[in-house]
């Protein structure tokens, strides 16, 4: 199986409005509630493309509640998230129905304990032993140590099993320096990073750092890959318009399971910007419509760059 | 006892962001929790004064059972609400620190089914036998008829108990016209009952339509109530500043527990206005500090008015 990490899971609220007027008052004309949080998301793709997932992290409260009752209702997913004291965040996207713009509102999320920390590192240990791949993903809740993730990969890395870190800021500084297999960073986060905006330097300074591959996503131009195998960018057939919450996600879901395929990268790296496309353009934010992704399969363009990866 | 009737519960949610800016991502610095829906505040209020308090009402789904939690923290408040097949809706208030600004999505509440509302009427019948005023707050949730005020009044009524409604739109058109006790519009519900934006001549004309008693909440200007008793206004010392939300509910809470006090109508409406204005005074929204209650209510203004009521 492959296990996902979601530390700060959220239960994600959807909002439509007619248009949003701060200081009014409004009604909000639907609500859409599903589990959230980064690894969460990608457990989801993943299980929705045939793979075996478990899913750990935290979840505590009402909230807590609500995302295992709906993650419960995902099929292929197990769900192996451990009690938390605090309540589990809400993140609420209201979505302006006259421009279709979104405004996010997240919340900071429950404090873990060293109790709670220390039990999930336990239980984390245990399932590793039996993942054939592992995804580290999204921000960090208040009170686990910023070198949490570093901790987490060295534990993968150990077992012989590989591990991807989709994060930002420290937690990925320090994740880094752990030699994770795979960081997926987007622009901003690699940017933030390696102090470089210039995607391809940045790219190779991240694996200067520690990662023995970066795939660092780049918004509507796709991703672009620096592995020790070579170096490929991969872009979707035409730039697309939609909606971008949970590509990262996605893209993310389609490195893995290229990954628990056995497939060379260019492989993965169509998987994922497929995925990712396919998750842009589908009408419920973070949902891909598998169809959608079975035509730009064929069509995404991944090409190998010349050069010293 | 008092009964307070909540068919359409929340739980209400207040966000503090720095600045709330339409098409951004904020991160919430601070989040508060309560049990909400009119009815709930009046009940809160009340049990603070020391009476008892029975609230009913509906509640379901994770969002119930956090509202049932809570009031379960609230001393003095007995809850009889009943259970309902869909979720307890949510009501955010976003307050913009930089200006104070507050920001209101509510969503549309739960649909209640034919079987659920049965229930409740057989609930309510009880319960009224044992109470000695009845208060019928807030919005009517999709599926309950649009007269059921009137039906609930009309239960009280015949079990001799008096009833206060507190509501807007066609569910007060019918409700006045079932002969409540006391109805509590505010100047805007006033209107839409009467057609006339003159406060004196709507509240006698509500009176006409079947009122009782008609007590007219005119914002910062206080309370105007025409009664069989005779006909008065009844203001706050100073014209005060803040947060109006469940001002309206407190004043609610004043007039019944002036009338469960066998209060002559000046003191009644004393109590409703120091209440409010301590509401509007309090720092978390739809709180109130029970010092500044007591030190409002003897400089509370009430004036009666020459002429027929």
């Amino acid at each position: 199986m492959i296990l996902t990490v979601t530390l700060n899971t959220a239960l994600d609220l959807t909002y439509r409005v007619p248009a949003l007027l701060p200081h009014a008052s409004h009604r909000v004309s639907e609500v859409t509630e599903r589990p959230g949080g980064k690894g969460l998301n990608v457990a989801r793709v993943l299980a929705a493309l045939g793979h075996e997932v478990t899913a750990t992290g935290f979840a505590g409260g009402a909230t807590g509640r609500a995302v295992r009752e709906r993650l419960a209702a995902v099929p292929g997913v197990v769900d192996a998230l451990l009690p938390v004291a605090g309540a589990t965040r809400r993140t609420v996207a209201v979505v302006d129905e006259r421009s279709g713009d979104t405004t996010q509102l997240n919340e900071p999320g429950p404090s873990v304990g060293p109790a709670e920390w220390a039990a999930f590192q336990r239980a984390y240990g245990e399932l590793v032993a039996s993942a054939s791949a592992v995804a580290l993903c999204g921000s960090l809740p208040p009170g686990v140590p910023v070198g949490a993730y570093a901790g987490l990969i060295r534990v993968a890395r150990a077992a012989g099993v590989p591990v991807l870190l989709d994060t930002g800021g420290e937690p990925l500084r320090r994740g880094v320096a752990a030699r994770p297999d795979i960081v997926k960073p987007n622009a901003e986060e690699l940017a933030e990073l390696t102090g470089s905006h210039e995607p391809l330097q940045a790219t190779r300074d991240a694996r200067r750092r520690g990662a023995h591959a970066v795939v660092a996503s780049l918004g509507p131009d796709g991703l672009l890959a620096v592995t020790p195998e070579g170096r490929w960018r991969a872009a979707p057939p035409a730039r697309v318009r939609g909606n971008p919450t949970g590509a990262g996600d996605s893209a993310v879901a389609g490195l893995l399971s290229g990954l628990a395929d056995h497939l060379p990268w260019p492989d993965r790296l169509a998987r994922a910007v497929a995925l990712s496309t396919a998750t842009v353009l589908a009408p419920v934010a973070g949902e891909f419509s598998r169809t959608t992704y079975e035509n730009l399969l064929p069509r995404t363009r991944v090409t190998s760059e010349a050069g010293a990866a």
